[in-house]
């Protein structure tokens, strides 16, 4: 009991770290902040904030981690519903694009940084992106399959299009504009998807 | 004669310095990059370099003015022809995201580094760039008044959406790939205008 208490107490402080790094690299660029920063945006020690996390790199990895992992699990949770391929497509660019409107500190960095990731992890975080993009191309083979639409261009040009359209409102959508995160990302989805035209 | 030459071998000098930098900020990311670096890549001396920039920050300034103006440029130039509203729209999509993929590490700077501007060039940049975006805010309010197409949410999304898949192929544009920078925008721009249908 004691020791699940402090387990649990050691990881909501461990995300109140990733939380304040992620306020510090988005602000100042990941390169140009300290750990010191961090501890400080926590009114922390230095030493104090190694007790949570070993270095900012590793801060790094677990935050593109996070992202991915919560993507990876959304996209197969709309995929393997039993929603036509189109409505399948649009709630998961919808998802995406919502997901980036209410994290747009954590995408900035996200986005930005790909260079900065150790090499070792390089490729297993690619992985996960591209199973991540795979489900899209699945739903675009099976909606074409199904002849619920035409492609009017290759899968992946469609689905990097579409990407790119979703990612991109990080640094446009502003929270205290008309439209929540899920109307932005229905709109931006919609868009996109009006090149399926019947087949 | 002697000046010109000379002027001109300088204006020619400072061009290199600007693609060095451009090499450099993009490989290492702007912060993290000194002026010694950009001296190594282009094999001059450090103090030759100030011989032709002030600062590493009077470089990034240049390179979001040579980013701006040749933005502006072109999309001056495609709604002033006569060509419809849609097709106007098109052809500045297709420039734009050709322009990305031609142009990726100036555009990774340039997308990356927004916060490094200093803050008495920042509202002077922006308001360039409010001019591109207007010019196709312009162009969807002269194609919905001629009934050219009716509008499928706010012109401010639209514009947007289309501009973030226009500018993420600096992401994922491939040259040794097979399209050519021009295939390529011409096939965002067809995407992202297919949600613009008969009014």
């Amino acid at each position: 009991m004691v020791a699940t208490r402090v387990a649990l107490r050691q990881e909501a402080r461990r995300r109140e770290v990733l939380t304040a790094a992620t306020a510090v690299f988005s602000a100042r660029g990941y390169r140009a902040s300290a750990m010191s920063d961090v501890a400080e945006e926590l009114g922390m020690g230095k030493a104090s904030l190694y007790h949570y996390v070993g270095s900012k790199e590793e801060i790094l990895v677990e935050l593109y981690e996070d992202v991915l992992r919560e993507n990876v699990i959304a996209a197969r949770r709309i995929a393997d519903s039993d929603r036509p391929a189109r409505q399948a497509l649009h709630d998961l660019i919808a998802d995406r694009a919502a997901y980036t409107c209410r994290n747009r500190d954590l995408l900035r960095v996200f986005f930005e940084n790909e260079a900065e990731l150790p090499a070792r992890e390089q490729a297993r975080l690619i992985a996960v992106r591209n199973e991540y993009e795979q489900t899209l191309l699945d739903l675009l083979a099976r909606g074409a399959a199904a002849d619920e639409f035409a492609l009017p261009t290759t899968p992946g040009i469609l689905v990097n299009t579409a990407l790119g359209a979703a990612n991109w409102a990080y640094k446009w959508y502003r929270p205290d504009g008309p439209l929540t995160p899920e109307q932005l990302g229905a709109e931006i989805a919609s868009l996109v998807l009006a090149s399926l035209t019947a087949p």
